[in-house]
């Protein structure tokens, strides 16, 4: 388990993922999973420049976190993502039984409490963490991508 | 649109699929995405041995038919799944925009329905194709894994 103290430095680190996205012309979304004090996977999304919608950054970083273990359950590890997680991701933070999700901004359209999907009953889920920065990087990306058209 | 009679021959193609994946030691799941009549996605359930909880055959087939039509949305298309799609793969179904969606067991446990994540409102679901077929492998699979171990 991380600290209350340490979660706002992870989400610091998955907020500069979440910028690379932004300047690929991606949603920005950046995640990053940590063991122990340890960043093990970091990612952003990629649904446009790979043409697939499974590519969240969560999706990536589970993915990338469970090759680093060895193994598909990430018990013992913490999720940090900066937008609040879709029915998808968190249909794959279901199953990798993961103990601990930190999220940044609320998605009160598509986020998974919206849509009614579940997390495990054992996942502890802190939202709002650094949540102005998060949802500030959303609202240029979507303010620039509208002047663009 | 693949037309009702063909539902049962391209599910046939989704339980070949289940059967390589039993053969794998995986939960036998397999799955196609077909357009025009047309194959162009095959995958099965490989979550054992990739130690990744988002191997679902579902999501490999998404992300298989994306790259196949160079977009991420999978308009036009059909996925045949010899089991009712979970959450995670339901969500990644919605994000698709898949029109149809046909499947083969219901899953009571957890399936979509069950645990309450939603398709694409434009999505149509056809349950139960096959099913008998779909829900005997998985019961042998089951069975035979509970007298190894």
């Amino acid at each position: 388990m991380e600290g209350i103290l340490d979660d706002s430095y992870f989400m610091k680190k998955a907020l500069q993922e979440a910028e690379v996205a932004y300047g690929l012309g991606e949603i920005p979304v950046g995640a990053v999973i940590v063991v122990q004090g340890r960043i093990i996977a970091r990612a952003h999304n990629l649904t446009e420049r790979l043409h697939d919608v499974t590519a969240h950054a969560e999706m990536q970083a589970i993915t990338a976190a469970a090759n680093f273990l060895g193994g598909k359950y990430l018990h013992r590890c913490t999720l940090y993502v900066t937008l609040e997680p879709c029915q998808m991701c968190a249909g794959a933070l279901y199953w990798s039984q993961i103990p601990r999700i930190v999220y940044g901004a609320h998605d009160p359209q598509r986020g998974f409490a919206a849509m009614g999907a579940q997390m495990h009953p054992k996942t502890e889920i802190i939202g709002g963490v650094l949540e102005h920065e998060a949802a500030t990087l959303m609202k240029q990306f979507f303010i620039e991508k509208r002047n663009l058209n």
